[in-house]
């Protein structure tokens, strides 16, 4: 079959892997130029990505993930700055067991565009940007040179704002919703000091401040890129030097020592946004074609659970699952990948939840206690899982994540009643005795 | 000030009258050609529309109300019809005082294209669809022709596909959502019967099937306009006349009697889409241009509160308030304007809420009781409104009649229990009485 993929990103090359090796005839159009050519990079437009176990699973599937492990720095838990300078560190999970793999999106999305070119059955069209593309005919049109191309199968893997999707959605009874939250976010850098890391690179690194943070991912480097989540108002109050150095020498003291080039960056960087996007159906099958949607194309999420690119990864399982199911049948097999919706519907959700937990909780007493009540129950109750260690050491379906986690919680609250229950009883009892006594 | 508008539809048309009152000077653009000219009319494709008070207020203020009145028919209430043929009529409030107008949108909308090119300062750019917009240039293009137009204030009131919304949605930061149901709508007829009504002309009639409708509205020519609210998936499962006509013949057995039409209208008139839209913001400034929504443009809901364009007539009375407040200064009225949202995403509540009241509960004994008590409670207790009165009578902006209705339910639990308290002391008394006696 031809297969024709929108967008040569992190999961449009991975899922090009994986038709290839089924045997389809795969071209990938890409509207940026081949980023093997490119010098400049991306700096200071994306977050680094924590690849966890269920990246690492679709990569191990294509072999592939060695070669990203070796790109990568563990991550065994987080780092909390407080503002007075002091550092807690929570593992991920219990006695640190699991880590979480820091790793540039530049450098993985090179591997992934290396490891799809080498298959046979893979060609990459850079330059081709989508501005056309008719379901009920089955052509595509691109700029610039205006070229036309006719698919029966497309698949936009491009990215939370998706040419392909912006089709879909003007197609009656497709449901779409982009939220944006009212904060940007704006990188900077930790450079190496003395030629070492300038923090510990074994942990993912968080100034919570209440409402806004900065988080902080080593890089080979040595050098750490750091994140700022911050409301609008205040990444845009900070317009001179001496306001942003001030700013950070006030909230972010341990910080603003290691970073020379905060004063340039803050400055040039831009500032991203921060959207989930819904969307519902994300394929339609016409005689001449089918078009779907997977990935951040399908259900962008915000970053602060780590799972953007892990989610879009399993996503590629998922469809190979789906193509099994129906002998590569792809109008079926888009059909059937619809059901991954309440999947994605949960991780939408819990990322959301989790900035304010990171941003606000994380800092707090009560939430390091709770940490270390879960860590216990991990060592002492079998088949006890946090919930953080489901989403991100396990390939358990999000969905079920999260019944897993109420099924735990009702037990917890079961136990805790029982033990009230028996000390209520043995109160009576005593006063019993007490009283014929 | 000029002032351009994107769409001559009901609300544009109004929009030009408010503006062109204030003194501005206003070009409407409208992609579909003069409707005064057109011979075919808009058949099987918009639903009749109920105006109630929202609307009649704004028409009030522009000396419109008894142009409109006279081409509208008064329903007092709704007729129930059920399976067995069976009927029974629930005045909208106490004592039938107040009714809902049905009126055809198409004579609605002449009415006000004659009101607004018959003021100075409003000329109307038939044929003219909006292909392009650059709020940073303040630039407008059209097609066909290729026309293009600067604008430093422009409002679309394009109606729920806005091409307006188009271009701000593509903005980083603007939220938005389009929902639709699983449902469609169709148009149906009742002709008039030996030149009479064939049913009451004096009411809106349902008939609620539990998880389908129809409703009918009368027209002037003494038919009724008839709607199915109807899952998709029935709406095409009837792909014969002769399933069309078993179908109606079992559900619909009253009303099939008075369709000659039948097979051929629901042949040959299209399925339509019911769609909620929400976006935020409404608007943008930049130094070259403003560019806002009005209407369903900005917040598109679904039919079944009948205040579709009661919303968005009321949405010109509320920018005039804010053009008042702000001295006609159209970016700082626009982000004023913004408050509305809380009104305007409760009725799209309360719009989706009344779809399974009307197909669902509205038939029910309890229903009737409920509302039975309700205008009981409105003829005993000064100042009870139903949520209904307070929607379609009152101009009570929405989002207080949800703060109204829910003191009202405060009110009545609390005397409620007031008399269950009373009937308990009571029965203490009594019982005490007893024991002492």
């Amino acid at each position: 079959m031809e297969v024709t993929i929108v967008g040569a990103g992190l999961v449009g090359c991975l899922l090009a892997c994986f038709l290839a090796r089924r045997g389809h005839q795969v071209t990938l159009y890409e509207r940026r130029p081949d980023p093997r050519e490119r010098r400049a990079g991306d700096a200071g437009r994306s977050i680094n990505l924590a690849l966890s176990e269920r990246g690492l699973d679709a990569l191990r599937r294509l072999r592939l993930d060695d070669r990203v492990r070796a790109a990568a720095l563990p991550m065994a838990g987080r780092m909390m700055h407080a503002q007075d300078g002091g550092l807690s560190f929570q593992p991920y999970s219990a006695g640190g067991a699991h880590a979480i793999n820091s790793i540039g999106r530049a450098a993985l999305n090179r591997e992934l565009l290396e490891a799809a070119t080498a298959l046979p059955g893979v060609r990459v069209r850079f330059g081709h940007r989508l501005t056309g593309l008719d379901e009920r005919r089955g052509t595509l049109a691109f700029d610039p040179g205006g070229g036309e191309a006719r698919a029966r199968v497309v698949i936009g893997a491009d990215g939370a704002r998706s040419a392909v999707r912006a089709r879909l959605q003007r197609l009656p009874g497709v449901s779409f919703s982009q939220d944006y939250l009212d904060y940007g976010y704006k990188e900077l850098s930790i450079p190496a000091l003395r030629g070492q890391f300038a923090l510990d690179p074994g942990a993912l690194h968080i100034w919570p401040r209440g409402r806004s943070m900065m988080i902080a991912l080593p890089n080979p480097d040595r050098s750490f890129t750091c994140t700022l989540f911050w409301p609008h108002d205040t990444l845009a109050a900070l317009d001179t030097p001496h306001k942003v150095r001030a700013y950070f020498a006030e909230h972010y003291p341990d910080a603003f020592e290691l970073m020379p080039g905060l004063v340039a960056g803050y400055r040039d960087n831009p500032v991203g946004h921060l959207v989930t996007v819904r969307c519902s159906p994300w394929h339609v099958t016409t005689p001449a074609a089918t078009v779907g949607l997977i990935g951040d194309a399908a259900h962008a999420i915000v970053p602060f659970y780590g799972q953007g690119a892990n989610c879009g990864f399993e996503d590629c399982v998922e469809l190979e699952r789906c193509l099994d199911r129906t002998g590569d049948d792809f109008p079926r097999a888009l059909e059937l990948f619809e059901r991954r919706r309440a999947d994605t519907d949960v991780i939408a959700r819990l990322a959301l939840d989790n900035f304010v937990e990171m941003r606000d909780r994380v800092g707090s007493r009560a939430f390091l206690a709770g940490k270390r009540v879960e860590h216990a129950l991990e060592r002492v109750l079998p088949g006890y899982r946090s919930r953080y260690e489901l989403v991100s050491f396990t390939t358990t379906p999000y969905a079920e994540v999260e019944r897993r986690v109420a099924r735990q919680r009702r037990w917890a609250a079961a136990a805790g009643l029982g033990a009230a229950t028996a000390a209520v009883s043995g109160l009576v009892a005593l006063v019993r005795a007490r009283a014929d006594g």
